[in-house]
């Protein structure tokens, strides 16, 4: 009870499909990357478990009407807003319904007020973010010099991933390979504009590609049990391998071997030991995780030299840092649209009462 | 990996503060609260604890900037959306924000595709929805014949707590009271539209209202430990209440000695136990949940000569049928905006290429 008898409006900023592409497209997709990958960076540098809270992956999982998930990661820095990406994952979408499988939102909630303060579109920046976190692990842990880079897989995330890639090293040379012969043949189309030498080849390359690059990833739809996706072999020295296409359990992508002689840095241990290639490991084999690596930079530079894996199963934070990212730069660009969602009573007694900023109909 | 290559457009349905207004206004308040009651009682009548999922309450408690939560709400019955509801606590707003201390959305996902079919305001939703329980309860429950109705606190829960019953009994006469003598009186003029006889009386009624009243509703924001809110005293034969205050561990509204008397009917066992009025009883001492009551029809009337509680925190599948009743209304009336949020890329694999429905602004 309160003598407070009136209700400020609100507004919730909605960056929809239109908004980020004309965020992509006014920005830059250089600095758009750029920016993601210096600010996860930040952001891993400062994380602190005493004010970061990240609440488990859960969801619905369901077979009907077809088999499928909606799952929510809710995270929460002190000060900062709660942000949850919610996730919808139904692998029959691109066949049966002309529809990605993944379709995600991401929202945050200010946390003085809890008003709904931005919902948007999180494909988009799924994949920057993922690409980005392999960006920030590809500068602490590649060799420091021109690179020849792997893909194994050439889906959407492949773009990202070569995308930050080429803006932490000089990439000489891509070899790159998917199951499928169409996504194969127009990847190279897809990354024209970062001007890299792509070369595609046929899938049987699996068994040979890990010997002759110095940057790998991994980034396939692999089945549960049907891992791993290349051989094991001799590898060049200082090898790195970001591993980011398992995100279930059963799933991995790389041979046991290669993981156990490995320095693996997961993103979020618990997560990649249910769900990631630290799943073949047993716990104490698991090294840090990315962000107490960067928190100990000495530590970082010496696995430069090392067979790195970084275990990337995408983690909360880093869709709080990519959200507000585009927040910050929607505003600053005048893109997304303001929205009048909630609607507050201007007597907070009475619900049926007028709102706040809504003119009676009648 | 899949022959599809390209998507189709989704749009996803905004119900925002205007579009509850006219809503309200377009099917007529009376009209909304019989969908309401009617389409609760049906969905506890087929509640089916096989196909239905709640997940616990959860979410983040914090102390700065300033005391407060965001938790959600999720549930899913097979078939149907997965329905979040959203809900922010912050109880320094009125005083310091002019802003209503509960803020809540609720969304749902098509679990076809995992496409987010709809977000709404859930502010209007959830008082509806809450009085609308309190409806069905009192319609199995309370004596059948014209009644006198009680109602201790008269802030915005009570309007369509007394709104929902007017439309399950003939009302001959309330009585209320409040602490905050502005919010009394003036609670006449936000129930006029029921036309019923209202007497706002003296805060300390507490001690006796008990033994005048039909139907007695509970709906206070009572401080944690510093219930009850009313006296224990003689009752009617077949008194019902409805308490709708307690939401949170320590907080009751009855005494002890009523609840111990009388059949208490939680809306949701486990959470009774944790935060309502159940906290005072052994566990075996509490009823069946609602549902289950409605499943029997028999053992309902018979507790309408008898003493019951309904213990009212809220549930999930409540807000469900509160979203779903609302979209539908909505779209029959042409009420609503069609919202391009999701990012779909044309070619699914190319997530910086041209999005379905995006014009390239560039």
């Amino acid at each position: 009870m309160t003598d407070q008898r009136s209700s400020r409006q609100l507004t919730t900023t909605v960056l929809g499909a239109d908004d980020l592409s004309t965020l992509l497209d006014r920005v830059g997709r250089h600095e758009v990357m750029d920016l993601m990958i210096r600010r996860l960076g930040d952001r891993f540098r400062q994380h602190d478990l005493d004010t970061v809270e990240v609440r488990a992956r859960d969801g619905f999982r369901y077979e009907k009407p077809d088999l499928g998930l909606v799952e929510w990661m809710p995270t929460h820095e002190t000060g900062g807003p709660v942000v949850v990406k919610m996730v919808g994952y139904h692998p029959t979408n691109p066949v049966q319904r002309g529809l990605p499988s993944v379709i995600a939102t991401s929202s945050m909630w200010d946390t003085e007020t809890g008003h709904l303060e931005a919902i948007a579109d999180a494909t988009l920046l799924t994949a920057l973010r993922t690409g980005a976190a392999s960006g920030v692990a590809t500068a602490l842990m590649a060799v420091d010099r021109p690179i020849d880079v792997g893909l194994v897989g050439l889906g959407a995330q492949a773009v990202t991933q070569l995308h930050a890639i080429t803006r932490v090293r000089d990439v000489r040379r891509v070899i790159g390979f998917d199951s499928d012969a169409e996504v194969a043949d127009t990847f190279r189309s897809r990354v024209a504009f970062l001007g890299v030498d792509v070369h595609v080849v046929p899938p049987d390359r699996a068994a040979t590609i890990i010997s002759d690059v110095d940057v790998l990833c991994t980034c396939t739809s692999v089945d549960i049990g049907a891992g791993p996706v290349i051989s094991d072999g001799v590898t060049r020295p200082g090898l790195h391998v970001n591993a980011v296409g398992a995100d279930f359990p059963g799933k991995v992508e790389l041979p046991r071997s290669l993981v156990e002689r490995a320095t693996v840095i997961p993103d979020t241990r618990e997560q990649c030991e249910l769900e990631g290639e630290c799943q073949q490991l047993d716990r104490a084999a698991v090294g840090p995780e990315l962000f107490e690596l960067i928190k100990a930079p000495d530590e970082g530079e010496g696995l430069r030299d090392r067979l790195t894996v970084f275990d990337s199963t995408g983690w909360a934070v880093e869709d709080d840092v990519a959200l507000r990212l585009a927040v910050e730069l929607a505003r600053a660009h005048g893109i997304g649209n303001e929205v009048h969602l909630e609607r507050l009573p201007t007597d907070p007694y009475d619900p049926y009462g007028p709102a706040v900023g809504v003119t009676p109909s009648r």
